[in-house]
């Protein structure tokens, strides 16, 4: 089957518009014709080489969301007609202790990714950005009907790449949070904490962008280009969550956790970082990363983002603005996501 | 109150006897008998001013046990006769939130070390290479009488500072816990590790305590200078205590840790450390510090060695010898902890 896409041909050339190849739908897939694909930051990244060769033609995307337009005969979780959203992983090994406990997004024989991935079948895997996608039932979330489709769509990374870390080190009433960078993720993670009840806290290079994160729901908004902001705010965070992908002063972060307290990096710079260790020792202090969310955690991100009425701040955009639309990702130049009409990849 | 001493007149020479003097006791005061120190190997760093420059001369010692001869007339805690101990610290704020809390370790306004600091009434503390010390009621512990005396000393550093991460971590039956580097530290934690039933395995440099660490509680024993350990333990380990106090490939023990998991350090080394932040990312592992614990944990930490019938491996020296056993330590010659017999001080 092949289906409308827009895909890199090489790491060099802009997006363009072309055809892949879709597998027949198997004993327990879901079709999903697209509605909505978001642009993360790693689509960039990764159609552009930065982090290692890839297959070319890609077509990228890992914030996928749409309506289920075929199942297969042993399918039982999707029906036809259902509103589903796919992530960052496609399949995984389903065996290893990763997997059992599911953390299929650790699994230990490597997950599926969702686009530049060989498939279990052994071919590329390719992304959202196209009309239709064939995805095992398995990793198929089911999107609640609360949620607004396009407004989901980035909910299947930057929603639970900050909502996991945000309910494993106990976001919550009474809990001071802070998130560095008001970006895709960022946004979201600032209305997720919000929503568990935690006091929450933005850390932003400046104050551009402080009347949007209040409304977001922060309490709280500080420049980090201020040094009177580490003084400030020295030892008054359970919890911090940075959401930037760059190198950033780790003993500066840490000496804003109180005793107890955790930084966790949700995004990998690719320069090693460096601290000192006593800004670990001197109050119990943990620095620590995390990567999306497995399967059963994601639906309930999504459940719990329906329930709160939560979706992304999103900017709609037709498939012929996607070059343009990463260069002002990489200006950080959206508030807060855009998002593909797939109605645009035909 | 003079009382004999040993004592480093400056930073490059070495300790000798001397007399030091002690505070009359007060109202909540105990006055100690000293009947054995333990050298620490931060006692060595704090007196040759690796560490910064210090008040001179400087008795150290924060490994204390002995005897109470004489109580203030408010405190209830001790009486004459009892065996007692006291460790890194001697009083702390006692009103912020971390005291409160038990943590005085981490007080907001600064712990009172045992040793070098400046104390409520302005004075310079001396430690516990002494006859005697007069130590606030509420920072002296109680030694269970399970626990033979000299072995008891080191716990109250060597040995809290081990059991406060194992027990906050999670040390115990299915869980499976490394302790890096076989000294004073270790050898303790490998003991706690193993009294609360987790599987424990020594990572040292090289094999050859090997046969001691697994009579001391060890299930498994590997060589940390030998590339194949690496592999053969990746993602093994649900925690791992590091217990060396130089630089170490943080990425390569990382790599040691299943998900979830936790490194911890329990001792700085001067360099910064520096990571590769997939390491903690592709886990959800976490890098931590910990230093040793607060006055109840500490008590609690007695009790339990007592209960499991665990004391140091001591080598019980005269006061004379102090100066060879700092050499002997700084050449990883003992095992495991050099414990001074105070009666030799006089």
């Amino acid at each position: 089957m092949r289906v409308h896409a827009y895909a890199a041909p090489a790491a060099s050339e802009p997006l363009q518009p072309t055809t892949i190849e879709r597998r027949a739908v198997g004993p327990n897939d879901v079709l999903i014709e697209v509605r909505y694909a978001g642009i993360c930051h790693s689509d960039i990244h990764t159609v552009r080489g930065d982090w290692g060769p890839q297959p070319y033609p890609l077509a990228p995307g890992h914030e996928i969301v749409g309506v289920v337009t075929e199942v297969g005969p042993e399918v039982t979780r999707h029906g036809v007609g259902d509103r589903v959203g796919v992530g960052c992983m496609v399949d995984s090994c389903r065996e290893c202790v990763n997997c059992l406990r599911g953390d299929e997004q650790y699994c230990l024989r490597g997950m599926v990714g969702t686009y530049g991935a060989t498939d279990r079948d052994g071919t590329v895997t390719q992304g959202g950005y196209s009309t239709h996608v064939v995805v095992d039932a398995d990793f198929v979330l089911a999107v609640p009907d609360g949620l607004d489709l396009a407004a989901a769509a980035p909910l299947l990374c930057a929603g639970i790449t900050t909502y996991s870390p945000l309910r494993r080190w106990g976001a919550g009433p009474g809990r001071k949070v802070a998130v560095v960078g008001l970006g895709g993720l960022g946004h979201m993670g600032v209305k997720i904490a919000h929503a568990m009840g935690a006091e929450v806290t933005v850390l932003s290079q400046s104050l551009k962008k402080q009347e949007d994160g209040l409304r977001l729901g922060a309490d709280e908004y500080f420049a980090t280009s201020d040094p009177a902001t580490f003084e400030a705010l020295a030892g008054r965070f359970d919890l911090i969550v940075n959401t930037v992908s760059a190198a950033i002063d780790v003993d500066a972060y840490l000496g804003l956790l109180a005793v107890d307290g955790t930084l966790v990096n949700v995004g990998a710079p690719p320069e090693k970082m460096s601290l000192d260790v006593f800004s670990l020792i001197g109050g119990r202090r943990s620095y620590a990363g995390s990567m999306i969310g497995g399967i059963a955690e994601t639906q309930e991100m999504l459940d719990f983002c329906a329930e709160h009425g939560l979706g992304a701040e999103i900017e709609l955009i037709p498939a012929d603005r996607i070059n343009e639309a990463y260069e002002r990702v990489l200006a950080s130049d959206v508030r807060y996501r855009f998002v593909i009409d797939a109605a645009t990849f035909a």
